[in-house]
């Protein structure tokens, strides 16, 4: 069977979304034409502005259309922390903890393979930003994979240097799974950041 | 956190879509922005021109924005034989089977509590498909569930005394399963549906 011109190029256009394979996109499409017409509308007007109309934030550098995003905007922040991540899905993650200091998104993480150096990522405009910021601390809170590791160090070899207190997230156990399922790499970093136990 | 208010619509816009929860929608909206603006502006282009383009086949009622579907286009198919679905993606799937014959959709199964009699599934329109067409068969591939198996029996029930050969696809065990894993009810229909084996 073929599908009409059409509907086999919504399928085709829905395959772009992350997770989707052919038979999603199928079920996606026929649903939407069938029970929900205006839906499809709105996430198609929805695409539209968002795809041209957002940007980044000027001082985090996060996904925005405004010209600060609600973190830099909002005055009630403690603007003593500052929190590096790797992409604005990371803020989000970071927010869930309860963090309400300031952030700065990099694009990514340095891969000299790939030709993406310091400048690629954004890392002058991190340190413009922390010279200018008054932070007492910058969390690094990178990925933490080797890429992400080698991030933090570069960049801390960059703010250590001139005082300032640069923390990176702590590596450990994660909760709730089994200590015979964590990874070899995982678990020595636990012990050797175990801490003491004060009752 | 929040995202920015267009950020924000596309998340909630995206969560119409089949499967499509908060979590994957943030991840989908974020993704697209950071990744793939282009291809999110064709989506949104797909959407748009799917959901104001495409009606529905004048002759089986498949979804396409051609007066005849590929399928009632087809000069090659075998007009004998007609096949009766519950919707557009049931012509997909019974394509999948080999099946090269003439279909009909109806607009889901009878559902006389929630208002849908015959009228409103399209059944008159099939009658009259069958009284014009000259089929040798015409196979009821309803769902196999309580509702289906209703539609299937009043459709019958209108054709067979007409002298036309009315079928109804079979019910049995799926292939690739356990037998202790079939439901009682299907087992039963497997068991009564048997067939002799020929060497
Ligand atoms: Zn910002
Ligand atoms: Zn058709």
């Amino acid at each position: 069977m073929s599908f009409s011109p059409l509907i086999r190029q919504l399928i085709d256009a829905l395959r772009i979304l992350p997770g989707v394979g052919q038979k999603s996109a199928q079920r996606m499409a026929l649903q939407l034409l069938e029970r929900d017409r205006s839906g499809g509308l709105r996430l198609a007007q929805a695409l539209a502005a968002a795809m041209e109309g957002v940007g980044y934030c000027k001082r985090c550098r996060t996904l925005s259309e405004d010209e600060l995003c609600q973190q830099c905007a909002d005055p009630q922040r403690d603007d003593s922390l500052l929190c590096v991540v790797q992409s604005p899905m990371d803020v989000f993650a970071v927010e869930q903890t309860g963090f309400r200091g300031r952030y700065f998104v990099l694009k990514g993480h340095l891969s000299p393979l790939d030709g993406l150096g310091p400048e690629a990522i954004g890392i002058p405009a991190l340190l413009e930003r922390v010279e200018a910021g008054g932070f007492s601390e910058v969390i690094l809170a990178t990925n933490p994979t080797v890429e992400g590791e080698a991030t933090a160090h570069y960049i801390a070899q960059m703010l250590v240097p001139n005082g300032l207190a640069v923390s990176r997230i702590a590596h450990g156990v994660p909760l709730g799974g089994e200590l015979e399922l964590v990874d070899g790499g995982t678990l020595a970093h636990a012990m050797a950041g175990r801490k003491p136990i004060s009752l």
